[in-house]
Protein backbone atom coordinates (compact mmCIF):
# COMPACT_ATOMS: atom_id res chain seq x y z
CA UNK A 1 0.00 0.00 0.00
CA UNK A 2 1.35 2.99 -0.78
CA UNK A 3 0.01 6.60 -1.65
CA UNK A 4 -0.91 6.98 -5.45
CA UNK A 5 -1.37 10.32 -7.49
CA UNK A 6 -4.50 9.97 -10.23
CA UNK A 7 -5.08 12.63 -12.38
CA UNK A 8 -8.10 13.18 -14.36
CA UNK A 9 -9.08 15.18 -17.53
CA UNK A 10 -13.09 14.91 -17.13
CA UNK A 11 -15.25 17.11 -19.67
CA UNK A 12 -17.53 19.67 -17.58
CA UNK A 13 -20.67 17.73 -16.93
CA UNK A 14 -23.05 18.09 -14.27
CA UNK A 15 -22.87 14.79 -12.41
CA UNK A 16 -19.20 13.79 -12.86
CA UNK A 17 -18.26 14.26 -9.86
CA UNK A 18 -20.87 12.37 -8.60
CA UNK A 19 -20.16 9.43 -10.81
CA UNK A 20 -16.48 9.47 -9.89
CA UNK A 21 -16.72 9.42 -6.42
CA UNK A 22 -19.44 6.92 -6.51
CA UNK A 23 -17.27 4.64 -8.64
CA UNK A 24 -14.34 5.25 -5.88
CA UNK A 25 -16.47 4.62 -2.76
CA UNK A 26 -18.06 1.55 -4.17
CA UNK A 27 -14.95 -0.08 -4.33
CA UNK A 28 -14.20 0.96 -0.96
CA UNK A 29 -11.33 3.15 -1.91
CA UNK A 30 -10.47 5.82 0.47
CA UNK A 31 -9.96 9.16 -0.96
CA UNK A 32 -6.97 11.10 0.76
CA UNK A 33 -7.54 14.06 -1.03
CA UNK A 34 -9.23 15.60 -4.49
CA UNK A 35 -8.76 18.67 -6.14
CA UNK A 36 -11.41 19.66 -8.89
CA UNK A 37 -10.28 22.84 -11.17
CA UNK A 38 -10.30 23.99 -14.38
CA UNK A 39 -7.75 23.10 -16.83
CA UNK A 40 -5.77 24.55 -19.66
CA UNK A 41 -8.53 23.16 -22.15
CA UNK A 42 -11.74 24.74 -22.55
CA UNK A 43 -14.84 22.81 -21.31
CA UNK A 44 -12.30 20.37 -19.34
CA UNK A 45 -11.81 20.25 -15.70
CA UNK A 46 -9.06 17.97 -13.77
CA UNK A 47 -9.35 15.84 -10.93
CA UNK A 48 -6.23 14.95 -8.74
CA UNK A 49 -6.90 12.41 -6.77
CA UNK A 50 -4.90 11.16 -3.68
CA UNK A 51 -5.49 7.41 -2.70
CA UNK A 52 -3.32 4.22 -1.29
CA UNK A 53 -3.27 0.99 -2.79
CA UNK A 54 -1.06 -1.14 -4.62
CA UNK A 55 -0.30 -1.29 -8.41
CA UNK A 56 -2.89 -3.84 -9.18
CA UNK A 57 -5.62 -1.80 -7.27
CA UNK A 58 -4.77 1.19 -9.20
CA UNK A 59 -4.51 -0.56 -12.37
CA UNK A 60 -8.10 -1.26 -12.07
CA UNK A 61 -9.07 1.94 -11.23
CA UNK A 62 -7.48 3.62 -14.11
CA UNK A 63 -9.54 1.27 -16.11
CA UNK A 64 -12.79 1.92 -14.83
CA UNK A 65 -12.10 5.51 -14.82
CA UNK A 66 -11.56 4.97 -18.44
CA UNK A 67 -14.86 3.46 -18.77
CA UNK A 68 -16.76 7.04 -17.75
CA UNK A 69 -17.26 8.95 -21.04
CA UNK A 70 -16.54 12.09 -19.58
CA UNK A 71 -13.10 10.98 -18.49
CA UNK A 72 -10.92 12.30 -21.34
CA UNK A 73 -7.12 11.19 -19.89
CA UNK A 74 -5.98 9.22 -16.82
CA UNK A 75 -2.33 9.54 -15.81
CA UNK A 76 -0.92 7.59 -12.96
CA UNK A 77 2.01 10.15 -11.90
CA UNK A 78 4.90 9.26 -11.03
CA UNK A 79 6.63 10.91 -7.41
CA UNK A 80 9.85 10.50 -8.79
CA UNK A 81 9.42 12.05 -12.00
CA UNK A 82 6.59 14.79 -10.81
CA UNK A 83 6.56 18.09 -9.33
CA UNK A 84 3.90 17.45 -6.40
CA UNK A 85 2.69 20.43 -4.20
CA UNK A 86 -0.02 21.38 -1.85
CA UNK A 87 -1.23 24.57 -0.19
CA UNK A 88 -1.70 24.71 3.18
CA UNK A 89 -3.53 27.83 4.98
CA UNK A 90 -2.82 27.59 9.04
CA UNK A 91 -4.06 29.46 11.55
CA UNK A 92 -2.21 29.33 14.81
CA UNK A 93 -2.65 30.16 18.41
CA UNK A 94 0.34 33.15 19.30
CA UNK A 95 0.45 36.16 21.23
CA UNK A 96 3.14 38.30 22.74
CA UNK A 97 4.75 35.17 24.89
CA UNK A 98 5.41 33.22 22.25
CA UNK A 99 4.88 35.08 18.85
CA UNK A 100 8.71 35.55 18.15
CA UNK A 101 9.24 31.70 18.56
CA UNK A 102 6.01 30.99 15.96
CA UNK A 103 7.03 33.91 13.44
CA UNK A 104 10.69 32.20 13.45
CA UNK A 105 9.48 28.81 12.89
CA UNK A 106 7.18 29.74 9.92
CA UNK A 107 10.00 31.86 8.67
CA UNK A 108 12.17 28.05 8.59
CA UNK A 109 9.78 26.61 6.47
CA UNK A 110 9.74 29.76 4.10
CA UNK A 111 5.63 29.98 4.98
CA UNK A 112 4.21 33.27 4.21
CA UNK A 113 2.46 35.88 6.98
CA UNK A 114 -1.33 36.34 5.72
CA UNK A 115 -3.20 37.70 8.54
CA UNK A 116 -1.88 38.27 12.33
CA UNK A 117 -4.51 39.44 15.27
CA UNK A 118 -3.49 39.90 19.03
CA UNK A 119 -4.55 36.23 19.91
CA UNK A 120 -3.46 34.48 16.24
CA UNK A 121 -1.62 34.27 13.27
CA UNK A 122 -2.28 33.09 10.08
CA UNK A 123 0.17 31.39 7.73
CA UNK A 124 0.57 30.07 4.03
CA UNK A 125 2.49 27.87 2.77
CA UNK A 126 2.94 25.45 -0.69
CA UNK A 127 5.16 23.04 -0.22
CA UNK A 128 5.26 18.96 -0.55
CA UNK A 129 2.70 17.30 1.42
CA UNK A 130 5.38 15.50 3.29
CA UNK A 131 7.00 19.51 4.38
CA UNK A 132 3.32 20.40 5.00
CA UNK A 133 2.96 17.57 7.20
CA UNK A 134 6.00 18.73 8.95
CA UNK A 135 5.38 21.69 9.06
CA UNK A 136 1.54 21.21 10.62
CA UNK A 137 3.50 18.65 13.17
CA UNK A 138 5.33 21.58 14.40
CA UNK A 139 2.53 24.14 14.86
CA UNK A 140 0.50 21.91 17.24
CA UNK A 141 2.95 22.60 20.03
CA UNK A 142 1.21 25.92 20.01
CA UNK A 143 -2.26 24.86 19.18
CA UNK A 144 -4.18 25.35 15.44
CA UNK A 145 -7.25 26.87 15.53
CA UNK A 146 -8.39 26.27 12.02
CA UNK A 147 -6.36 24.22 9.18
CA UNK A 148 -7.22 24.47 5.72
CA UNK A 149 -5.66 22.43 3.26
CA UNK A 150 -6.31 22.05 -0.93
CA UNK A 151 -5.10 18.41 -1.25
CA UNK A 152 -2.10 17.52 -3.50
CA UNK A 153 -1.81 18.95 -7.01
CA UNK A 154 0.82 17.28 -9.16
CA UNK A 155 2.72 17.86 -12.72
CA UNK A 156 5.07 15.73 -14.84
CA UNK A 157 8.73 17.00 -15.28
CA UNK A 158 9.85 16.97 -18.61
CA UNK A 159 12.26 14.63 -19.59
CA UNK A 160 13.65 15.08 -23.07
CA UNK A 161 16.57 13.29 -25.11
CA UNK A 162 19.06 14.43 -26.92
CA UNK A 163 17.99 14.51 -30.62
CA UNK A 164 20.72 12.51 -32.05
CA UNK A 165 22.67 12.41 -28.93
CA UNK B 1 -25.15 35.93 -9.39
CA UNK B 2 -22.12 35.79 -7.78
CA UNK B 3 -19.00 33.57 -6.86
CA UNK B 4 -19.14 31.92 -3.35
CA UNK B 5 -17.06 29.89 -1.24
CA UNK B 6 -18.70 27.20 1.17
CA UNK B 7 -16.64 25.28 3.49
CA UNK B 8 -17.69 22.34 5.36
CA UNK B 9 -16.04 20.09 7.85
CA UNK B 10 -17.23 16.25 7.24
CA UNK B 11 -16.64 13.19 9.08
CA UNK B 12 -14.32 11.11 7.21
CA UNK B 13 -17.02 8.50 5.91
CA UNK B 14 -16.68 6.25 2.42
CA UNK B 15 -19.55 7.42 0.72
CA UNK B 16 -19.61 11.21 1.99
CA UNK B 17 -18.20 13.17 -1.20
CA UNK B 18 -20.86 11.24 -3.21
CA UNK B 19 -23.76 11.85 -0.88
CA UNK B 20 -22.52 15.88 -1.10
CA UNK B 21 -21.96 15.99 -4.87
CA UNK B 22 -24.88 14.00 -5.55
CA UNK B 23 -26.77 16.50 -3.52
CA UNK B 24 -24.97 19.65 -5.54
CA UNK B 25 -25.91 17.47 -9.59
CA UNK B 26 -29.39 16.98 -8.65
CA UNK B 27 -30.33 20.85 -7.62
CA UNK B 28 -28.03 21.42 -11.10
CA UNK B 29 -25.35 23.69 -9.52
CA UNK B 30 -22.50 23.91 -10.62
CA UNK B 31 -19.35 23.26 -9.15
CA UNK B 32 -16.30 25.42 -10.33
CA UNK B 33 -13.40 23.99 -7.80
CA UNK B 34 -13.31 21.93 -5.07
CA UNK B 35 -10.90 20.48 -2.59
CA UNK B 36 -11.12 17.72 -0.24
CA UNK B 37 -8.06 17.16 2.56
CA UNK B 38 -7.67 16.33 6.04
CA UNK B 39 -8.66 19.21 9.03
CA UNK B 40 -7.36 20.38 12.08
CA UNK B 41 -9.69 17.66 13.55
CA UNK B 42 -8.86 13.53 13.33
CA UNK B 43 -10.77 12.03 11.52
CA UNK B 44 -12.64 14.94 9.86
CA UNK B 45 -12.06 16.16 6.49
CA UNK B 46 -12.77 20.05 5.40
CA UNK B 47 -14.09 20.43 1.52
CA UNK B 48 -14.10 23.83 0.27
CA UNK B 49 -16.70 24.24 -2.35
CA UNK B 50 -16.96 27.31 -5.10
CA UNK B 51 -19.74 28.19 -7.24
CA UNK B 52 -22.27 30.61 -8.10
CA UNK B 53 -25.86 31.08 -6.89
CA UNK B 54 -27.69 33.92 -5.46
CA UNK B 55 -27.86 34.33 -1.76
CA UNK B 56 -31.48 32.56 -1.43
CA UNK B 57 -29.75 29.53 -3.44
CA UNK B 58 -26.56 29.35 -1.12
CA UNK B 59 -28.83 29.34 1.72
CA UNK B 60 -30.61 26.11 0.72
CA UNK B 61 -27.29 24.49 0.06
CA UNK B 62 -26.34 25.30 3.41
CA UNK B 63 -30.09 23.86 4.56
CA UNK B 64 -29.00 20.49 2.80
CA UNK B 65 -25.67 19.95 3.66
CA UNK B 66 -26.61 20.40 7.12
CA UNK B 67 -29.15 17.90 6.60
CA UNK B 68 -26.77 15.14 6.27
CA UNK B 69 -25.05 13.31 9.07
CA UNK B 70 -21.31 13.41 8.12
CA UNK B 71 -21.55 17.48 8.04
CA UNK B 72 -20.32 18.74 11.26
CA UNK B 73 -20.37 22.24 10.39
CA UNK B 74 -20.91 24.83 7.35
CA UNK B 75 -19.72 27.89 6.72
CA UNK B 76 -20.54 30.15 4.13
CA UNK B 77 -17.27 32.68 3.52
CA UNK B 78 -17.00 36.00 3.51
CA UNK B 79 -14.67 37.11 0.69
CA UNK B 80 -14.35 40.47 2.62
CA UNK B 81 -13.05 39.11 5.55
CA UNK B 82 -11.27 36.08 4.23
CA UNK B 83 -8.15 34.92 2.96
CA UNK B 84 -8.52 33.56 -0.10
CA UNK B 85 -5.93 31.12 -2.15
CA UNK B 86 -5.35 28.97 -4.83
CA UNK B 87 -2.38 27.12 -6.17
CA UNK B 88 -1.26 26.67 -9.47
CA UNK B 89 1.07 24.32 -11.51
CA UNK B 90 1.48 25.42 -14.96
CA UNK B 91 4.22 24.18 -17.77
CA UNK B 92 4.30 26.72 -20.18
CA UNK B 93 6.47 26.36 -23.50
CA UNK B 94 10.34 28.47 -23.45
CA UNK B 95 12.93 28.05 -25.72
CA UNK B 96 15.97 30.42 -26.41
CA UNK B 97 14.09 32.73 -27.69
CA UNK B 98 11.79 33.55 -25.18
CA UNK B 99 12.93 31.97 -22.12
CA UNK B 100 14.03 35.62 -20.28
CA UNK B 101 10.66 37.04 -21.16
CA UNK B 102 8.50 34.13 -19.65
CA UNK B 103 11.21 33.98 -16.82
CA UNK B 104 10.80 38.01 -16.21
CA UNK B 105 7.06 37.83 -16.27
CA UNK B 106 7.12 34.69 -13.52
CA UNK B 107 9.20 36.52 -11.40
CA UNK B 108 6.46 39.67 -11.58
CA UNK B 109 3.58 37.68 -10.89
CA UNK B 110 6.25 35.84 -7.74
CA UNK B 111 5.85 32.84 -9.14
CA UNK B 112 8.68 29.98 -8.34
CA UNK B 113 10.36 28.40 -10.81
CA UNK B 114 9.61 24.23 -9.93
CA UNK B 115 11.36 22.59 -12.80
CA UNK B 116 12.92 23.88 -16.50
CA UNK B 117 13.29 21.78 -19.88
CA UNK B 118 14.71 22.82 -22.60
CA UNK B 119 11.56 23.39 -24.44
CA UNK B 120 9.46 24.18 -21.45
CA UNK B 121 9.11 26.30 -17.90
CA UNK B 122 7.73 25.22 -15.27
CA UNK B 123 5.86 27.54 -12.78
CA UNK B 124 4.28 27.36 -9.47
CA UNK B 125 2.54 30.48 -8.31
CA UNK B 126 0.14 30.51 -5.12
CA UNK B 127 -2.26 33.73 -4.86
CA UNK B 128 -5.73 35.20 -4.99
CA UNK B 129 -7.87 32.87 -7.65
CA UNK B 130 -8.00 36.33 -9.70
CA UNK B 131 -4.32 37.28 -9.93
CA UNK B 132 -3.47 33.66 -11.13
CA UNK B 133 -6.34 34.00 -13.82
CA UNK B 134 -4.46 37.06 -14.72
CA UNK B 135 -1.02 34.96 -14.66
CA UNK B 136 -3.02 32.19 -16.26
CA UNK B 137 -4.20 35.10 -19.70
CA UNK B 138 -0.18 36.51 -19.81
CA UNK B 139 1.62 33.23 -19.97
CA UNK B 140 -1.21 31.88 -22.60
CA UNK B 141 0.83 33.91 -24.98
CA UNK B 142 3.31 32.00 -25.27
CA UNK B 143 1.37 28.56 -24.90
CA UNK B 144 1.06 26.78 -22.14
CA UNK B 145 1.36 22.69 -21.78
CA UNK B 146 -0.20 21.84 -18.79
CA UNK B 147 -2.41 23.49 -16.06
CA UNK B 148 -3.35 22.17 -12.73
CA UNK B 149 -4.73 24.23 -9.95
CA UNK B 150 -5.80 23.08 -7.02
CA UNK B 151 -8.88 25.08 -6.47
CA UNK B 152 -9.87 27.70 -3.66
CA UNK B 153 -9.13 27.15 -0.03
CA UNK B 154 -9.86 30.14 1.94
CA UNK B 155 -9.60 31.14 5.65
CA UNK B 156 -11.97 33.58 7.64
CA UNK B 157 -9.71 36.63 9.20
CA UNK B 158 -9.74 36.70 12.79
CA UNK B 159 -11.34 40.13 13.72
CA UNK B 160 -11.19 40.88 17.28
CA UNK B 161 -12.98 43.55 19.19
CA UNK B 162 -11.36 45.46 22.11
CA UNK B 163 -12.27 44.61 25.38
CA UNK B 164 -13.92 47.07 27.49
CA UNK B 165 -12.69 49.58 24.35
Amino acid sequence: MSTQIISVLVEDEAGSLTRMSGMFSRRGINIHSLTVSPSEKEGMSRMTIVTTGDEREIEKIEKQLNKLIEVVKVNILDKNTSVVRDLCLLKVYADKENRAEVLEIANAFKSNIVDISIRTITLEITADPLDIDRFVETMKNFGIKELFRTGVTAISRDIEKKSGG
